[in-house]
């Protein structure tokens, strides 16, 4: 296991996954659901972890959304989550619910858990049924394990147009006992957050309740899946799903808990790593767009106007084009219902600033363009209003956008 | 004039233009400010003309449009607008409130009139300050005149990335009198309602005051330009004038007149018919999605729902390739706000329900896509929750719109 970076009292594993955290096991296989390649994968726990999850606010939640949230009524409780692709099983009707719930069954048969401790999760295209069929055959030949093959046979079984595997993973320390934190995600179009869609299911051996968890991610999600966009499009699939298997033997964590922030740092650098992987391989990007937003009357209108700016698709199209037409920033930020006073708005771009107390700043074209060409494009808004901070991601819109959306089914 | 379509008590004017009311002129020159094309236009009226405005909602209103809002502050009546490209005056600070003065100033000067009766628009680029040598020159040179050249002269003047010119023209008749109401308009790109930017110059020779004009363009503006979307960005350079001079010689115009909805639906047609122009041309569109919603709880909310459909990237690009992907309306309806059943909404593409009930119905691929390739997609939704009816318009999402916006400035 190499360690690469040292931030606060939370190190970034570099080659860690969703099974390094004590006590995870995972698997993928092709069951023949579309292509041959894996489209069906499971994360499967020694013990009965405390679990909590976070949903789409999409008024159609797809079924297996809902076969999972009948799962954590019961005991806030997880042993397994099963995913498959390309096939959403949304907007699916009662047959689309009873697959979900057939699916969960034969995920608990297998492995012979109960079954409210098993969560199902599936993304790809709205509107069509599970084959069944298939999904029977290849809930059987899931065979989990703890190798980095296992997790990246689970990794690629969850993605749709995603062209890279999202992992990532954070220690900690937590009463002297070290506190992993691991993490796989998929999701590149109908992202906003969040739809064909956006999932993420994050392992640690932490000792925490569920309710505890629960409030925690939530908080982390709003400052992390919450802050990425792609194309302003919601899934009816979206999930995050938090297992925590308590086997690093900590005391139980709670807020008041003196290692509590540790924990807190770990979840959230894993959260904000995902969902950058997400933006930055937004369908057809090319850059990872970050926007800071500064001095605006709270964090919540900091966040949302930082979301409209990165959500542009002008915005998105400059920086494609590595056109520093910061007009466009102030177009995104204009039609926000935030607090703004238009007499006094700095807008940066990288190092360069550009318009300062309203005010247009002279600045180099050909530096500006340079530094639009970066995989990284930073861009800072300082309203003055007051102390609100926030910080969004995305990418930029690209010809592959279109290529990809225009014949996404066929 | 040719006389084509008869609806209501409305006809449609094949050939009408801004000019053809009683006591409208227009014009359009070159005055080098970019291109070597017109970018410089003004309409003038033989009198002063009731008027009325309706202004872009964005925080960074842009100078031209504070101008105009002094100017209708005095007594609401104008007697010229004087509008240039490609520079939008916006985000410019002091400097650009004086320029904007002073080509309200220049225009007062050149047609002898009061200062106040001079409203004053720009559309383009963000940030960039007026060439006023330039616009000195060029509004000493134009001669308004009342030929369709004229009027195509002015047409031309006021467009950026659009490709064709927007004109509409409707008569109606009021006490007996022919009532003409004409229009023109630009707007391709940043259009939500909207920017870098849509304008529209209505002209009418109904006699009505400035308050009821300003009363009805507010509430036709609402299901006209406010309901069109080409990118989701909002201008801060919107703006849509009224002059009524008057000359048709009709009893004065208020709601309780006889013809009274003659009069309006005439308006409401000018600005629908602009609206769909806009649409249509959207940067880089192949096609016009019109998305007609109704059983909403209320005509606001069906308005937003359509309006959230065919602003969807996701629905944008199924259009322009022609896929039935009907899961992405569904999408898009989810992340509303408004009421919505999950469990009763049917969805059609055309004459094809692709789902009922919100189960998903069987339906040809071929057939719909050949529907798919027509010049105007007709989406039709129905939410079985009330009787709101809302209709929006749009454009498929293209290689060229991310063509157009990677590059608009250079």
């Amino acid at each position: 296991m190499t360690i690469t970076k040292q931030t606060g009292q939370v190190t970034a594993v570099a080659d860690g996954t969703v099974v390094t955290p004590e006590g995870f096991q995972a698997a993928g296989v092709n069951a023949g659901l579309r292509y041959s390649k894996n489209d069906l994968g499971v994360i499967l726990c020694d013990v009965p972890a405390s679990a909590a999850a976070v949903y789409t606010q999409s008024h159609f939640q797809a079924a297996p959304l809902k076969v999972t949230q009948a799962s954590l009524a019961v005991e806030q409780k997880l042993q397994a989550v099963i995913v498959n692709r390309p096939c959403a099983n949304a907007c699916t009707g009662a047959q689309g619910l009873k697959d979900a719930y057939e699916m969960r069954e034969l995920c608990a048969k297998q492995f012979g858990l109960a079954l409210h401790h098993v969560a199902v999760a599936s993304t790809g295209v709205i509107g069509e049924y599970l084959p069944m069929e298939k999904i029977r055959a290849g809930i059987k030949q899931l065979v989990p394990g703890v190798t980095m093959a296992d997790a990246e046979a689970f990794q690629t079984a969850i993605l749709t147009t995603d062209t890279v595997m999202k992992r990532a993973c954070y220690q900690t320390t937590i009463d002297g006992k070290t506190v992993t934190v691991g993490g796989a995600a998929k999701g590149s179009g109908m992202i906003h957050p969040n739809m064909a869609t956006m999932l993420a299911f994050i392992t640690t051996d932490a000792n925490v309740s569920s309710p505890v968890l629960h409030a925690a991610l939530r908080s982390i999600t709003d400052v992390s899946f919450n802050q990425i966009t792609v194309d302003g499009d919601t899934s009816t699939n979206d999930m995050v799903v938090v297992m925590a298997s308590g086997l690093a033997g900590n005391d139980e964590l709670t807020p008041d808990h003196p290692d509590w922030e540790n924990f807190y740092e770990a979840l959230r650098k894993t959260c904000e790593d995902l969902a950058k992987q997400i933006a930055k391989d937004g369908e057809g990007a090319t850059k990872l767009i970050e926007v800071r937003v500064r001095g605006a009357k709270t964090d919540e209108e900091a966040k949302k106007i930082a979301k409209q700016i990165v959500g542009s698709n002008l915005v998105k199209t400059a920086v494609y084009g590595a056109d520093a037409n910061w007009g466009r920033i102030i177009g995104a930020i204009g039609y926000s219902d935030a607090e703004v006073n238009p007499d006094n708005v700095d807008v940066a771009i990288g190092p360069m600033v550009m318009l300062k107390g309203s005010e247009p700043q002279p600045f180099s074209e050909e530096e500006a363009a340079a530094y639009l060409q970066q995989e990284t494009v930073v861009i800072e808004v300082d309203l003055h209003i007051g102390d609100g901070v926030g910080v969004a991601w995305g990418c930029d819109l690209t010809y592959d956008y279109v290529k990809i959306n225009a014949s996404y089914r066929t």
